[in-house]
């Protein structure tokens, strides 16, 4: 990103005496955006400061994560008045995750509809940069005024790559979004998280035998609202509709959904476009059909439940094992558990003693 | 169980004036065994004082637990000393549980084999009772000296109730029991943490075909070291044999255990004894094996581990969820949380600082 001019703010006067740190001071205070700027920025719909207000969510910076809490809190409840639709794509590699959400999104867009791009992918901390949500990926979106496209924040655990997404989202709603796309790749726990923060879940497969089911966990087909079967072109065709016979059958057998939503098997590819409009439409069928029933406002605050009581969890584990005292006192008493000379959960209530001093 | 009769402790002389407070102290003083006096009479094998030790373990209450855990300490360098198999058996209700350990813990007494039998089933906090691990359902080896069978001890948790468990494990073996039998039923998280304080885990499956291991859950399949289908007498033995086919491709397809040992599939028949020394026989070559490659003693080590995190995890939420001035709070916060007044994770941000403020 092209760092802005520094311009002098009115009201500070150039010191008389030179004096590099508050110059430096000074500078940082120019070039810094304001929370109060960067949510005029958002709710105009301004690309750039959107783009601004989302790295300051990546920082680990506390100065940024100041200003970017205050942004999301001031953002949360203009959100809220929003209708948005939040879409979580998953499928494993080569599925053609990419193609479909280029042509999907530019299928929203001719609808006159605005669309964000944003992506999960904790993998992206060891590829040192995102293979997901990649512009160079999606040319055609990434180009058009009404799409934005962020791909997946880098990040230590999936927890802290899933807060900022989560936070994200936030942010693009309020900036007007109709449909915020959160794209995942079908290999990890990645797709709870994602599962955990959109309205609904779409599955893609390749063309091929109900066997195949067993290669996807389990797990992941059952969170799936929808399961469309891509690449159904070409010579494919004939094999697509095969596999969603097969997955059907293997759909009927899973457990009732909490919002009693049956998820069909379609059929469509990605490249040609055949079938987008119809998984448009199963989306937009589900939302009036679950905001009719409440589902739909009550998943939502479901979701934000799991989300306070789950960050509550990591960040309750991380005080306790990131403090210097319990670190070495954990070291001697696991020690001697494993010597045997004092259980496992013996040894855990001493540290939890220890812990409740600590704090003190 | 019944009381036991109030006798004069040497020393002790009758008070001479009436004081209630004074005659309840000194007759728990009475009854109440010294934590010396159980770990003498467990080393020696009394199965009455190991009953009451463990009733101990069973007890919420803090004198109680105070001398359960001396006992426990006392008794983990003992029991390190033993030589015992600490063995998990798991299977749907109806696979004939119950007379597989009947007959399997005869066959080893008559190998001059000591045998505890334990269960872990958290369901016996509704039935208010233990299902498992009844005597009335093990009426020959409730009957025999050799062996010690003890229901599923009730508890609010899982995690509380495989606690107790556990540590009762560690009594039997300073008792001087060979094997440690480990019943738990198929339907939940309980496998979980019985496969996580056993050496070898035992799945039982009735004759049928493999579609059916889909109706198990995939992560006990994966858990087992071996797959046994009883029952595989009289018109099941053709059907039986189908089954192990079936049952040895679905397992070939499971990833590799951390152990490399390839699970097998066997059959045997709990009624009639049919298989029952050919699985005693591989869990025998599992031990042998295994502690060649130090697997054996590594394993033993890892749970251990798993258990200290564990509890710590565990006793680190209750900490906090139980403690009056968050409990408040949180509420106050979800219900911001659910009017999109706060992030979920500002919320839980500001719930943890809050909770270090509490603690001092």
């Amino acid at each position: 990103m092209k760092p802005t001019t520094p311009k002098v703010t009115k009201g500070v006067s150039a010191p008389s005496t030179i004096n590099t740190s508050a110059i430096r001071k000074l500078r940082q205070q120019r070039t810094q955006l304001s929370a109060r700027q960067l949510i005029e920025g958002i709710q105009n719909g301004d690309r750039i400061l959107l783009s601004k207000a989302i790295t300051l969510i990546e920082s680990t910076r506390p100065e940024h994560q100041t200003i970017a809490q205050e942004v999301i809190n001031k953002c949360l409840p203009i959100a809220q008045t929003k209708s948005t639709i939040r879409l979580g794509i998953t499928g494993s590699p080569g599925v053609g995750k990419s193609t479909f959400i280029e042509n999907f999104g530019q299928h929203l867009i001719n609808k006159d509809k605005k669309v964000a791009v944003l992506a999960v992918d904790p993998s992206s901390q060891i590829s040192r940069g995102s293979i997901l949500g990649d512009k160079t990926r999606m040319l055609k979106l990434a180009a058009d005024p009404e799409a934005f496209i962020r791909p997946s924040p880098a990040g230590e655990s999936l927890g802290g790559v899933a807060r900022k997404t989560r936070e994200t989202i936030t942010l693009c709603e309020a900036a007007g979004f109709d449909w915020i796309i959160i794209e995942t790749v079908g290999v990890g726990q990645s797709e709870i998280a994602v599962h955990s923060m959109v309205d609904f879940f779409l599955l893609l497969l390749l063309p091929g035998s109900g066997d195949e089911l067993q290669g996807i966990k389990k797990g992941i087909v059952e969170m799936a609202d929808l399961v469309a079967i891509n690449k159904a072109d070409g010579d494919n065709e004939k094999k697509a509709k095969q596999s969603k016979r097969a997955y059907r059958n293997a759909l009927h057998m899973l457990p009732p959904k909490p919002s009693q939503w049956i998820p069909q098997v379609v059929t469509c590819s990605g490249l040609s476009g055949m079938g987008i409009d119809n998984i448009e439409q199963l989306v937009q069928d589900y939302q009036q059909h679950m905001q009719q029933n409440q589902y739909w406002q009550q998943h939502r605050q479901e979701q934000a439940s799991y989300w306070l009581h789950e960050t509550i969890k990591q960040q309750l584990l991380d005080t306790f094992y990131q403090n210097e005292v319990i670190k070495n006192a954990l070291t001697q008493q696991k020690g001697e558990v494993l010597q045997s000379k004092v259980s496992p959960f013996q040894a855990a209530e001493n540290m939890i003693e220890l812990f409740k001093r600590q704090l003190k």
